[in-house]
């Protein structure tokens, strides 16, 4: 399994959940690339925004689909984060993202919230939506699974 | 539906696959960013490569799910390019990727290829490698489903 | 692309939803084995309801997962069918089910809705829950992308 | 999570894997319902057939989605117990179907094989393919995420 969206620092305690995400977050290099940033962290919750740059566009300059699919996964692994023991990590297992809409506009936003929580499987979903001048409109959906693991060595360094 | 994946200059001759691909390819910003390049391209498949880089990493070095996720698409959507019509383009419908194993060496790689080519909905399928000192390991597969699409001024230009 | 879930019978007008719906749910063989019913039908929306028996179970007495995906799958494909123009059927494309909870109960409802309604694609998706003597619990969600064609011959008789 | 592919008798000892497998097969409502059989069980693959019937169909006289999709997600998940220990039961968490081809003919064989098996999760995956007078042709393929869950009390009755 893949794609670690989270790792504690080896503390019991619960940390805010705010905090959590971001320096998981900052530690992502790709997010950066990107240009990405939390905007709002909940209980099960996560928004993230993506400002629009030729860097993240496909060859028609609307958002790339893989942009699309990386923030939507994201969101929904950091929703996952939040309620996540402060010594496990969440790994994303996989994902489903249907395109819904070209993506056009100034940024993208993805919103991801926690549908069941179990004890070793999380299911999230999460919207991406383009805001720009005409508003705000749907553009993606994703349905995703994440897993959570103890935080080995590995993985905490 | 979003994310195009090519399309011709509007000439209706059959053009060379590799160079329609590759055309293509060269004006989505996100694969420069990411250093992408394709390595080949056949009737119906498609193989592409990514370096590792600081840039393509999530928080654990490991190349991040966005990415892993990304060529996949790239790899089957490029794969259907080579059997479509020239004056049809080729879009993402939706993708699920499932993560297999950690995605750690020198690069990734793609190979996408068609399932079933219909009139206008294409399956395909692609796993993803990393290559690394210690041999290839595959650490994901996605399956797709793509549209083909009459070429428009919007999307064509 | 497979299992149409309806088609009017040629004419050009707008027909009743739950009429059309009705119609073509009655000529399904595998919904009268299952005693599925149609509960509820809306503008974009469908509801189907499942009795518990002994059939529909897997070898631990819970409502199977198949059942639990056809049902859902079902009450997507019909809430798209209810948007559909009257000489156009609807075919699934593709679905994916994620298991949430064990489905235990007297019967299961799936609630479909139309996510996006394109001009050839549609993406659906449904929540299936179990109900009982314990009141109503989600076990599983799917998301699905049903496509609209022209009713054939081969389709329509 | 859902739908219990199959638990052993609480011995710790290895089980055939056909024997395992039938005997979790036959307790299954659905299965015997559709008068689906196991034509055939290896080290990580397990092969489904179901006879055509009336029982079985959409509207139009094909096989369902409802049971292509449930033969598929069965075979996959039969295809991962024979791997699995025996103190371990097999659940899907998820699955995924593409349909192909429509699917009619004399019946459905589903072949599910692991494509990695991880030591909670395993990824498999089916085609499906509808067997006639005009030969075989594949009909629908299915990517799957099974769980490895203790067996209990509650499960194993």
């Amino acid at each position: 399994m893949d794609e670690g969206v989270g790792q504690p620092e080896g503390s019991s305690e619960r940390r805010d959940p705010l905090e959590r995400v971001r320096t998981s977050f900052e530690r992502q290099g790709l997010m950066r690339l990107l240009g990405a940033r939390v905007l709002e962290v909940g209980e099960g919750s996560c928004t993230i925004e993506v400002p629009f740059s030729d860097e993240v566009t496909q060859q028609e300059r609307y958002f790339h689909g893989a942009v699309i699919g990386a923030v939507g996964d994201n969101a929904g692994g950091y929703a996952a984060l939040t309620l996540a023991p402060p010594d496990r990590e969440v790994l994303t297992v996989e994902y489903k993202v249907n395109f819904l809409a070209p993506a056009f506009g100034e940024k993208l936003v993805a919103r991801g919230e926690v549908v069941t929580a179990g004890r070793r499987l999380f299911v999230c979903k999460a919207d991406v939506s383009a805001v720009g001048g005409n508003g705000e409109r749907i553009c993606a959906t994703v349905l995703q699974t994440v897993s959570l693991s103890p935080i080995t060595a590995r993985t905490s360094r």
